[in-house]
C-alpha cells in the first residue's frame, strides 16, 4: 500500500466516512499565507523542484543542517539540483518529523509521486516534477484551481502599493486574492534609520507628508482605508508578546518626534509607543469590521552567525518562553471597554499557553458574533499532528470547536495547499475516534456538519470577505 | 444505543469490570463544594430547569457568549425558559466541551432524558423535568439520597454563623453537613471598606470587639474553634498565589492598623501581611488536624465590562501563569520546619504547573501520614476527562495515585454529583487500559481495591470527619 | 502470564518485531551515570538487595514517605532487612508509578524473579536474592558482561585522582569505563568556606599552588586535560539555569580573590563568574571535541527538615519553573559566534520547557555534525513511560528523531541497566504504532535501522569514545 494513501491518518471507521463524506471535497479559503501576490499575478510557472518546493522553505534548512548538511546546500551557493539531492538525502532521516509527512503528500498531490523520496530515486524525482511543472496545471492559476481555492489572503506591509493585487482582481482569477495589513513596522521608534525609511515608503505611498505623530497616524488610517477599498479584511501582527503598557499620547508623540530626527527614542519609551499603536490599529480593525490576527510567542534570530550569513527567516527562530497572560488581557480589556475590541485571531507557538490564551480568550465573547475571539490553528513549529490536536483539544475543553474557523497555510510555497488536507484528515480522525469510543454521540450528520464547518463554511461567514 | 449508556467512557473490557464492580457503587463523600447549606436546611424544592440547573453556572455562560448569545439570556432579565431554551440551542454547539457530557449524563441521573438536548425538544424537556421537580425525589434530601452522598462539605466565611449547619445537624439527615473554613477576606488590609465591614461581621458573629490585631487573631482563632466544633475539618485558600514572604509581625500589626483607620496598607506591605496571616492560618489547621486546602492559579475577573454587568464569578475568570514554585516551597518549609505543616490539598488550574507542583508536594511527604500531601483532583479549567487523565497520570508518575482522596464536585448547584460517576468512569477507563495493555497487573482485586480507596475509603481515612 | 513478559509495553504487531529484531540485542553504552567507579575498580559484590538495590535510591524512599513510612526504615538507623521489608509493603502502593515497572523488571533481569513484590513474599525475595548475590554473575563484572555494556561514563569532580578509572582500565575489563567531568565546584565564590578546600583538592590533585585567578584556570584546564588522556569526552554541569550574563574577566578576579581571601563575591556577582566560567568550560569542552552536558531545572533541597536529617541528594528535590529561554539562547550563542559551541546534550526536567529547549538547539545546529545539538533523554521526574514518549515525540516533531543519541541510566545503582531496555520498548512501541496506524511507512527495516542507531551506534559515532 502507498505512504500516502487515501485513508492517511484516519485511524478508525467512523474517522474515514467523516473525511471522504464531509471534508475531503470542501474548498479552500486561505486565510492566511505568505505568498508573493506578484506570483499570483504573473501566474508564475515553476522551472524545478527548487523553485516550487525548496526556495524559501526555513523548515527544511533546519532539518539539513540537523542532519549534518553544510550551509552551501541550504541558503548558499550550490546548484539548485544539489540542493534538492542534498534535501533528498535527509528525507529519510526526517522520520516522524512533520516534514516528512507534508513532503511525500505534497509530491503526490502535485505530481503524482507515490513512493519514498530518498537519495537513490533524487533524480528521477527531479526529472519527472521537471517536465509536469511545465504543463500549465502547475502554474500558479492551475494550482489555485487544482486545490479549489476560493480565497486567499496574504501578508501585506501598509507602505505596499497593492498593485499585484489590483491586476489579480483584474484578472478575472476565480480564486479572490486580498491582502491583509501587517504594519509591524510601525512600531520601529527604537531604530530611526528603519523607521525613518519605512515612513518615507509610506510617504510615497500615501502621497502624503508625515511630519507630525498625527500625520503618521493619518497617513497609516489612510492605507488602513486603501486596503479594505481592495478587500481586505484581516490585519496581522507578528510580536513576541503583546504591548499593553500604553503610552499617554503626548509620550508616544515624543518617541515618534525623537525617532524621526535620528535619534531612537528612550529605550522605555519603546514598548510603551508600541502599545500606543496596538490600540490605535485595534480601533481601525473595530471599526471596519476586520479580523485582528495575533501571532504571539516565537523568539526570532536566535543565531548570530546564522543572522549574519543568512539574514532573518532563514531557520534560526524558535519558541519564546514568555509570560504573556497579563499583558494579553490588558490589551483585549482595553479595547473591549471602549467597545473597540475587534474580531480576533490569536495564533500560538508554545504549546504551554494553549489554556491560558485559549482561557483567557473566552473571557471576550461577549455574545455578539459566535466565535468572535478565536484560538487560532497550531502555529509554526505546533504546525503538526500532535501539536494540532493539542489546539483542537484545548479549544474543545474550554471553548467552542463548533465555531472553529479552522485551517490556513501561513506559508511561503505554492506547495503548502495539502497543509488544508492534512488538517481535515486530523481533524476527522479526532473526532472519529472520539465517535468510535463514544465520547461523541454517534450520529454522523451532527459531526460531519461541524467538520464542513470547520473546513470551509465558519471561516467564510466569520471573516466576510466580499464575494466569498 | 444511548449517549449515556451503561459503559459510556468505558473504552475497554477491565475498565468495564472495575468500573461497575469497584467503582459504581461506592457512596460519595463530597469535601469540597459551593452548594448554599440553606437549600440543605430548608431541604429545597426547585421549581424548574432553570433553578437547579441554570441560575448560577457560569460555565455555560461562557459556552452560550462563545456561541453568539446574548448577556440577557445568560445573567439578564430574560425569562427562565427562555434562558433554558438559549441554552438548549447552545448545547449541540458544544460538542467535546466538557458540558456537552455533563449535560446529558445530568439530564440522564435526574431525569432519565437520554436524547440529545437541542433546540427541537427543549419545550418537551422543560414540561418533563418540571414535573419530575415537583416530587419529592429532587428536594435536596431526594438527591443526597439517590447520590449516597455521606457527607459533603460546603466552603464558608468565618463570619458565617453556621446556623444552616446547626439546623442540618439537628434535622437528622443521614448526610452529614459539615462548613469548610474559607478565611481569603482576612487579607484585605489593602482595601480598608471592604476589610473594616468584614470584621465588623466578624466582630458580630465573634461577640468581641476587636480593637487590635492580637484581637483579630483571636476572633479568627475563635471562630476556628466554632468551625471545629461544628464539625469542619478543612479549611481553603483561593489565591492567585501562595504568599510566602512573611511580614514581621509589627509590620503585619502595622498594616492592619492602616487598614482599620482607613487607609490602605503599604502596597508592598499587602501581600506580606497575607503571608503573614497564611502562616497563622497554617497553624491553626495543624494544631487540630485539619486539612488545608489551596486553589491556586485561577486570574479572575478579566473584563472590565464582565466586572460592571455582571459582577464577579460570572464567567470572566481563566488561568494564570504566574511562577508558582518558589513561593509554594517556601510556605511549605516554613510550616514544616517548625513542624505547624497540616494535610494539604493543592489544586491546579494551569497544566503546565501539574509536575512542578505535584513534585513540591512529595518534597513534604513525611512519613507520619500516607498521603499527607495531595495533588488535588483537576480543577475548573481541568475539570474535564483530559486534564483529569493528566493529573492522573502526573499524581501516578511522580507520587503515589493509590493514595489519593480523590474526586469532588466544587460546584454551585446540586445537579452535580453525577461528577463523581463521571471521575470513576474517567478514573477505570485509565487503569483498565493500562491493564489490557500490559502495564498493569492483570489482577483485578489488586487494581480494584485501589479503585475503591479512590472513590471512598481514602477520602474518608484522610478527612477523619466525624461519623463519616 | 507474568507481569513482565517476553512483549511487556509493546503493544503492536509491528512494535514486537522492531523490539525483538532490531533493539533487543543491541550492546549498552551508558555514557551517563552516577556508578562509583571503585566498586568497578574492586569488582564489588553485594551481600543483599539492600546494599545494591536500597542503599541510595532517593526515588524509593521518597514513594515509602509518601506512603506513610518513617524516615528510620529510608534513610535512618532501621536494620537492611527491616528497610527492605517497608519497601516491600509500598511497592504495591506504587501502582502506575515507574518504580513498579522498574522494580518487577529489575527483579525478573537480575533474580528471575517473576511475580509481583509485596510483603508476603518479601522474606523469601530477600533470600533467595542474597544467594544469588554470592555468586559471580551479580558481581560488578558480572553484571556488565550479563547486560553487554560496551562502555559506561561515571560523572567526576575535576579534583578527583581517577585512580579507580586507572585500575579499571589496567584491569581488562571488557567495558569501557571513562570519567565525565563535573565541575559544578567551581561556580562556589558564594561560599568561600566551600570553595577553599575544593580548590585546596585542586591543587592537591594538579600538584600546584593556585595564588591567582590564572592558576585557577591552568589547573582546571590540566585537570581537563588529564581527563582527556583517561579516556574522558564528556563533561556535565548540573545547573538550575544556564548562566550566560558573563563577567568580564576583571570582575571575575575579583570574585575569585574575594572567596580566596574567606570572603563571598558581591552576591550580584556570582552567577556572572558562573557564566564566565561557563564559557571557559565550553571552550575547553570545544578545543578537544568532547560532548558537553547539561542537566538543567532540578530545584534541590526543598525541605529545610530533609536537608537537616539526611543531607543532599535524598528525595528533596522537585522541579524548577524557570524562565530558561534566553539565557539558554545567548549561552550558546556566545560559544557558537566564537566557533567553541562543542557537541551539546542538553537534559530538560520540567516537561514545560520540551519545546523551546528543543527549538533552541535546533537554532545551532551548524551543519558540521550530523545531531550535534542533543535534545536529552527524559530526566529524572521525566524518566518515565509517559514523558520518554514526551521527549520523544518533542524531537521528532521539532528536530531529527533519527540522530538521536538515546538512552542512559543516570543511576547510582548496578541495578539500572533494564533502564535501556525500558527504554527500548517504550521507543519501539511508539514507532510500532506509529507503523501499524500507516503514520510511519510500513517498512520494517527503514525503521528498524533507525531503532539499532537510536540503541547503539548514534551514541558511538556521536561520543567517540576510545576503542568503542
Amino acid at each position: 500500500m502507498s505512504f500516502i494513501h487515501e485513508d492517511f491518518l484516519l485511524s478508525n471507521e467512523p474517522a474515514k466516512r467523516l473525511y471522504h463524506t464531509y471534508a475531503k471535497d470542501q474548498p479552500i479559503l486561505d486565510y492566511h499565507c505568505h505568498l508573493p501576490p506578484e506570483d499570483v499575478a504573473s501566474n508564475r510557472r515553476f522551472s524545478d523542484l527548487f523553485e516550487i518546493w525548496l526556495e524559501g522553505d526555513h523548515y527544511k534548512w533546519r532539518a539539513m543542517r540537523a542532519n549534518g548538511v553544510g550551509e552551501e546546500y541550504c541558503t548558499g551557493n550550490a546548484e539548485p539540483y544539489d540542493k534538492f539531492l542534498a534535501w533528498a538525502r535527509t528525507v529519510p532521516a526526517t522520520l516522524r518529523n512533520p516534514l516528512y509527512h507534508w513532503s511525500h503528500l505534497e509530491l503526490k498531490r502535485y505530481f503524482g509521486f507515490d513512493s519514498l523520496l530518498d537519495e537513490s530515486n533524487a533524480p528521477a524525482v527531479w526529472g519527472l516534477t521537471k517536465e509536469q511543472l511545465a504543463s500549465s496545471d502547475l502554474s500558479v492559476a492551475g494550482i489555485l484551481q487544482r486545490f479549489d481555492v476560493r480565497a486567499l489572503c496574504t501578508t501585506d506591509d501598509p507602505t505596499d502599493s497593492l498593485t499585484h493585487h489590483k491586476r489579480i482582481a483584474e484578472s478575472g482569477l476565480s480564486t479572490k486574492v486580498y491582502p491583509a495589513f501587517r504594519p509591524d513596522k510601525a512600531h520601529a521608534v527604537d531604530r530611526p534609520e528603519l523607521f525613518n525609511s519605512w515612513v518615507a515608503k509610506l510617504e510615497a505611498v500615501a502621497n502624503c507628508e508625515i511630519r507630525s505623530f498625527q500625520d503618521f497616524l493619518d497617513g497609516l488610517r489612510q492605507r488602513h482605508d486603501h486596503f479594505h477599498q481592495m478587500g481586505c479584511r484581516l490585519s496581522d501582527h507578528g510580536l513576541d508578546f503583546v504591548y499593553s503598557d500604553v503610552a499617554p499620547e503626548s509620550v508616544a508623540e515624543a518617541a515618534f518626534d525623537s525617532a524621526r530626527g535620528g535619534t531612537p527614542c528612550e529605550p522605555s519609551d519603546h514598548a510603551r509607543f508600541a502599545a500606543f499603536m496596538m490600540l490605535f490599529f485595534g480601533r481601525l480593525d473595530s471599526e471596519k469590521g476586520w479580523t485582528k490576527q495575533l501571532h504571539l510567542g516565537a523568539r526570532r534570530n536566535n543565531s548570530s552567525r546564522g543572522a549574519r550569513i543568512c539574514g532573518p527567516d532563514s531557520g534560526f527562530d524558535s519558541i519564546g518562553d514568555w509570560d504573556h497572560v497579563a499583558a494579553l488581557g490588558r490589551y483585549l480589556d482595553t479595547l473591549d471597554s471602549e467597545e473597540s475590541l475587534p474580531r480576533l485571531i490569536l495564533y500560538n507557538n508554545n504549546p504551554v499557553d494553549n489554556y491560558t490564551f485559549a482561557t483567557m480568550l473566552g473571557n471576550f465573547q461577549d455574545g455578539t458574533i459566535a466565535g468572535k475571539m478565536q484560538f487560532g490553528s497550531g502555529w509554526w513549529y505546533l504546525d503538526q499532528k500532535e501539536a494540532m490536536e493539542w489546539q483542537l483539544n484545548c479549544l474543545s475543553n474550554v471553548g467552542l470547536l463548533s465555531r472553529f474557523v479552522g485551517m490556513l497555510t501561513d506559508s511561503r510555497s505554492f506547495m503548502s495547499y495539502p497543509r488544508h488536507e492534512y488538517f481535515r484528515r486530523v481533524l476527522c480522525n479526532l473526532l472519529g475516534q472520539d465517535m468510535a469510543r463514544g465520547e461523541l454521540p454517534n450520529d454522523e450528520s451532527l459531526v460531519g456538519g461541524m467538520v464542513e464547518n470547520l473546513c470551509f463554511s465558519n471561516a467564510r461567514e466569520y471573516l466576510r470577505l466580499e464575494g466569498v
